[in-house]
C-alpha cells in the first residue's frame, strides 16, 4: 500500500512538484508506481487562462474547489467549471481551461505520466516511449 | 470530451449512483466511457467502518473532506486519513477503512469498473471478464 500526503510532498519531494508561472501540479502518483495511471492534484491561479492538448494521453479532471470553464476548441463550446464538475478528455481534446478562482483539481492520466514531462510548444506531453 | 457534474448524476442519472448501507458511489467515469480507467466520488458515512479487498483491480483514493484511518491488514499498520491523504491499493491490498467523520473520497480504478460489479463476501470486485 502507498500513502502520501499532499502537504507532506509539497514541503520535502519536490521532485513530484511541477509549477510553471499559473499553476502547479502535484504527483501524487506516477508510471513508476505501477498503477496503470498517474494521479496529481492539480492548482490553477485565479486569473489564468491554459491552453493544452494531450494528444498522447487520455485525461479526467474533477474540479474540487473554485470557479471556471473549459472550451473545447474543436466545437467552440464552453463548459462551466465548479466543485463536482469533471470533464474528461476521451478524443485527446484540445482545449482552453480558464480560472475565475483558484481552481482545485484531482486530474488522472492514462498511460500515467512518469514525471519528467513538459508541456511542449502544442500543449501537449510527449508519449511514454518518447520521454528520456 | 465527457463533461459530468455529479449534483446532476445524484439527481437525475441514478444507474451510475451505487450506494450500500453506509456508503455511496458516483461513477463519473465507467468502463464504456474508454478512458481504461474508472473514476468515482465516493462518500462513507460517519462512524461506518469498511473491509475491502480488490483482488482484481488497483485502486486509489484520495481524501478531500473528512476524518478517519485506514489499515492495511496484511502489516497491520493504520495511516491517518484527512484531506490531502492519499492511499493506493498497488498489491491488492486488503484494507480496513473507517470514517471519523463523513469522508468524501476521489477514487480511480483500474481496470475500470464496469458499473454492475458489487461487492462480494471477500470484499472483492470480480475482475472484468466475470461481470456479465
Amino acid at each position: 500500500m502507498i500513502v502520501r500526503d499532499f502537504d507532506k510532498i509539497v514541503k520535502g519531494e519536490r521532485d513530484r512538484v511541477v509549477a510553471d508561472a499559473k499553476w502547479t501540479s502535484v504527483r501524487m502518483l506516477l508510471a513508476n508506481d505501477g498503477m496503470g495511471f498517474s494521479f496529481h492534484i492539480t492548482v490553477l491561479e485565479a486569473g489564468s487562462e491554459h491552453t493544452f492538448h494531450y494528444k498522447n494521453h487520455f485525461e479526467s479532471v474533477y474540479c474540487m474547489q473554485g470557479k471556471g470553464s473549459i472550451t473545447d476548441l474543436k466545437t467552440g463550446e464552453t463548459h462551466e467549471i465548479k466543485p463536482g464538475v469533471m470533464y474528461a478528455l476521451n478524443e485527446h481534446d484540445k482545449h482552453t481551461l480558464r480560472a475565475e478562482e483558484e481552481l482545485w483539481m484531482a486530474c488522472c492520466f492514462n498511460p500515467p505520466v512518469t514525471g519528467t514531462e513538459v508541456h511542449r510548444e502544442d500543449g501537449s506531453y510527449a508519449a511514454p516511449d518518447e520521454v528520456s
